[in-house]
């Protein structure tokens, strides 16, 4: 199970350079606090990344089973073997770099994990329907995390706005005041975005990849079809219509709502750090013993939960930016568009998702100061006077329960 | 607080001025080919859009006499009064650096021409409202053209896929010849992607802007609910749960919708451009006095109207990365990210656009050579058979079934 | 094989045919009011391209005479003949998408228009040696305008950075007032990032473009070499050491300077929209009539200038991005990435240029208000001497006389 | 040194939530194997990181001995604490949730680490001169590993270009063959490419960062400038003119030469693929054991080192924007602007270090195809001679010839 590197890696390592040791340098979210340490940062791994490629494996040996195709037996060993403590990850990552992918060099070594069993492991797959499955498989798990804090943050989010319905304060435009609101439809404005990102989320579609060498199936025999229809069953992934290897739209698709989900989360996050501005103070971060500490003014206490989402919500839609242009794909595999994919759906799940737990932290905590909101106004409402304008916040209350409204539907057919 | 510009910006006037000749600097589409002269320029252009505002305020009149709050014949006589070839578009566009927006002088030139009904132009109304209505016209008109045009690349690709179902060809991955696949089953592929675009696009909500100053609705009165519901009707847009003038979900939206179905299109460009190459030579696109003539080889024949296709699915990601970034906006309307979105969102239409309908004529002409096909792939399965791998194009044929009855059901529901 | 467009798209013609009123719909710049009118936007609109097209063809028959390979009259009657206002824009933009690029139809007219001497128009040149060159020429004639613009800021900049070198004020960092700092340091971080960007865009290399057909120079002849300095010696752009249709060095070397400089722009006007916000109040845009008005709120002033300056700075990056990406451009030329260029290289240049231009404006006026700055940071004095904290800005003068040094330096070595 | 998340992160982990240890889920490169166990990996990844962290807080402890701030044994045992393999890095990485950056932790520890001394650690500055600071002396040290690949990629390509100066191949624009040129000429053109990007690199400022809470470095008292100039002396680093904490201009130049850089690779890895597509077959990479080999088709060799350098090059232009995009960033420091900078910034640095040491294996052994290069080259000679066209490839040798005297003084110049 070595890996002979002699012919070229000799090359890669000039004089001085580090070796094999130093070059075990693996990241642990140092640059990346957002998600340091969150659920979907366990989700999303590199070791959870290992684990899916090999439950994609172990869920084809198994629907080959389904269909007669693979001894029983021989798929309960691969699945028995497809566990990814056991494996080599760095040194896994380090072979991929023969073939572009990890999978060939996870094949061999499954392989020889199986035992006897081991030919039947990848049988008539192409390493495409791994990758792509597996790709599935974390985004379907992290999703299940990500809509979890999204719910959380509803739930706050939902009593922020009741308990606020009416509470006024100022409107900003363009950075200035200018007519009363309610802090009850700001938090229902925030509501309904995590809302629509919520649902748009939950349904999408997260397909089973498998078609072998270039699509056709070819070398899975006449019941290749069937053999789809197990494969997402085993998975507990949608079925495609075809498979799409060059076809991208489910990964487009998870990419925009990726997007609007950390839009939706950033939206939230700026303006509390500017109604958290020391002019301005109207909202607080919930209080933790180590939040919010700066290392040179220990007077101050930062919004540091929503820096930490707004450096996602600034992130995402860059690597967005990736996959949407990914599409264009030659043929039928291309030679670069689709492991550019990799990293950028990674870091759109779990900066997605450490940005939803963290936003539920957040809100769930939040501070509100209606009295500073009404100081913070009074000096508007008498120049809306002088004006003539109205003072009043005109139908925010009741643009709040049509948001609740909506909520509460929503929480009816969740359930 | 005079301010002279003598030194250098003699050609520009500050706000309110009237600019000499040497600003109007039209842009015609020289740099765009792709949309140069399409439909989809014409309904998005900056005429199109002057309508779509001047559209805007047109039926929030009529709305509101609908409501009984603007007497009727003024309403009639701003509807009258907008129509956009009567205003002087250059010079808006100059004066909208006084607000930011266009809208400001607009109304200036709308009560103007209104007469006595001019004072109930843009009653309670922000200029939020009018553009963010008028960019949803104009993405509901643009849409519709884009939308024909996909029609008929769908009808082309359905052609292609059924003609081509067995017709063999080599699948290639990573740039190499792999195995058998049939050209119906690239156009299947191609047909179901564009296909997940279309609906993607088609069930977009596209609903209209209305809150006043700053999303309260407080300048409308007590039917400023009823308001909203008649302002949609007179639009034609959706109704909204609530304002969104800072929950872009509506607009991030149309962004996704509109890099996906780029993508899908810039899929197909590829592939033809590689198809179409000189030591392929597998499919020619159809020709045409003039195009895909060289300004220095007269012997040549380019792939044009696949590289404008791909001109154009290079770009939108990006445009899409702005819209979605601009999200996090603060408060009840920002200083910036509402303002970057309006370019972007305007080239992704017709970006989109042209391609589609660049595509469609691409496909409705598109030359297949079999013959071609058959005689690359010779070589390959010998290799094949000598490997002892599977020589025919396995289920593929059965996969061109199923694209096509989606298809077809799709038709069904449809019409 | 003739082509039927009467199904959908009466309203354009193939390549060659002559569009139909409707589908002239030129943009003014009404959603980019950050360049409308401005110098920049005449210096880089569709006439403006043309006419550098233009240039670009008269500037190589000139230096054809030069080596002898056309009859001097011949140049002159070309020459004689390239102005832009003769042509058919619209018309040209139309015809492009025959060959993908505007340079095809723009010869035969050119042609038409040269007479007899028309057989000499683009003599061995390819159709990407014209627009690159005239690309560069819009970039270089756009680079002057946006220098001169910086320089006024700049020169602003260090008026107010002397001015305020010891004006206390707050310095926040994460949104919270932080420790004190003073309102010319603040100014000194503008001018030197401003500085850092201005001469990276005047140190860039503006190649002009020769090569022939595939970048050999081949129908050139001999003196081939001499036609490139004499070719660059009559445009006055940079004589490259080989043709760069896809060594795109210098486009992406323009992207990134203009992203520098679009975002040291973009800074200065974020710290003004946050310093103009009514709880902070302690910056005001300069007053102009018609600027800075709301269509709902008449209490209101708007950060204009700013908002405008954002809306340039938010979009620029993402046309950077597909710029740099472009180079990964296939072959001798590519399908598409090429042609995907254009536009964002001068939405760039005209985003950034008319950015300059508006905080030139922005800086020029803008009023500072020291003894708001004194108030608000009262109470943040308290509190630092609470806890024995420095009150005073330490090093924040020294680091300004710093800046004005360098600033001094370089208008030395300017003039 | 335990952190306390019970007010916060027992929210955190909803029922059935992996535990503490799932959560320890590092990255090995699995999914970017452009870079799995490259030398750059070693640079940039999370010890790396951590290492110039606390290399940031040694010399800032020996620059403050340096000027008698701080007494020399203090510095010392400061420097003998600031080792990373002593810290527990995915520890740092969770504990860096509550101030929104891994420096308030890292202190913390270090300072228990140093005894006594510790009260020395830190002293009067702020956490982001210690993050930038570091993140100028990882990008200092990938650049150096960056340079060196770079410089062998150079020696590939000079060598390409002088033995083929003269061989014949065809020239492709927009995917057909167009006229002759040299192979010679084509890696000349990859080798200006690279040239640039390098000579770009390496001639980047990576200035210290040094500015205390806000950047007037009022904590220093009055040698603060004298400081700065001893801390740039320590680590290595330049000396900046002033603080740069929300004046980017060092990181998004580092974004544009990165973005250059991978641009500059990405075009040879995109011709090399073409080049290397089994109708053409021009080119092959270097055979290596386990290398292109392919899951489901053992006939097949894929250019498996060119679609890792493309897959680098598809993502870098995405990473600069949000670099771009950052300088935007309030006030003296932003709530998230900064922190979205980190990860991009290193994954720019290693995925263009990761294509840079692929690239130079790939053109060290790149197999050049003369023989095959003249047969597809001879079709297009017949119809070139038909059409009275030049047969030969012009200036090619010529400008091989230029191209390598640049080369060659750039290398005597370096040396």
């Amino acid at each position: 199970m070595t890996f002979d590197h002699s012919g070229t890696s000799g090359r890669r390592r000039p004089a001085g350079g580090a070796g094999s040791g130093a070059a075990a340098a693996p990241d642990a979210g140092l640059l990346s606090p957002v998600r340091a340490g969150t659920e979907t940062e366990a989700a999303t791994g590199d070791p959870a990344w290992l684990q899916a490629l090999l439950d994609a494996e172990a869920a084809l040996a198994r629907a080959q089973a389904d269909i007669g195709a693979v001894p029983r037996e021989a798929a309960d060993a691969i699945v028995a073997a497809a566990r990814a403590d056991r494996f080599d990850l760095p040194g896994l990552a380090r072979r991929a770099r023969g073939a572009g992918n990890p999978v060939v060099p996870l094949i061999a070594d499954l392989r020889a994990a199986a035992g006897p069993a081991g030919r039947h492991v990848h049988q008539g797959a192409t390493s495409q329907d791994i990758v792509d499955t597996a790709a599935m498989l974390v985004a379907s798990r992290a999703r299940r995390v990500i809509l979890a804090h999204l719910d959380r943050a509803l739930d706050a989010l939902a009593r922020h706005a009741e308990r606020h319905r009416g509470t006024p304060m100022a409107a900003r435009t363009l950075a200035r005041q200018a007519v009363p609101t309610t802090f009850g439809l700001k938090a229902a404005g925030w509501l309904l975005g995590c809302l629509d990102a919520r649902e748009r989320l939950a349904a999408l579609r997260l397909p089973v990849q498998l078609g072998g060498a270039a699509g056709t199936l070819a070398a899975f025999g006449e019941h290749a079809l069937d053999l789809v229809a197990a494969y997402a069953a085993r998975t507990g992934l949608d079925e495609p219509a075809l498979p799409w290897h060059t076809r991208r739209t489910p990964v487009a698709e998870l990419a925009g709502a990726l997007a609007l989900t950390a839009g939706a989360l950033g939206k939230i996050a700026t303006d509390v750090v500017l109604l958290a501005q020391s002019e301005v103070d109207e909202v607080a971060e919930p209080a933790a013993p180590g939040r919010g500490g700066s290392s040179a003014m220990p007077h101050k206490r930062n919004p540091a939960l929503a820096t930490l989402v707004r450096s996602a919500a600034l992130q995402v839609p860059a690597y967005a930016q990736i996959v949407f242009a990914a599409q264009a794909a030659p043929h039928e595999r291309p030679a670069g568009e689709w492991h550019a994919e990799w990293q950028p759906v990674r870091e759109m799940l779990r900066l997605t998702g450490g940005a939803a737990e963290t936003a539920a932290e957040l809100l769930d905590g939040l501070e509100v100061a209606p009295d500073r909101m009404r100081a913070n106004l009074d000096g508007l409402l008498k120049v809306l006077a002088e004006h003539g304008q109205p003072t009043d916040a005109g139908a925010a209350p009741a643009l709040v329960d049509r948001a609740l409204a909506r909520y509460r539907e929503h929480r009816r057919n969740r359930t």
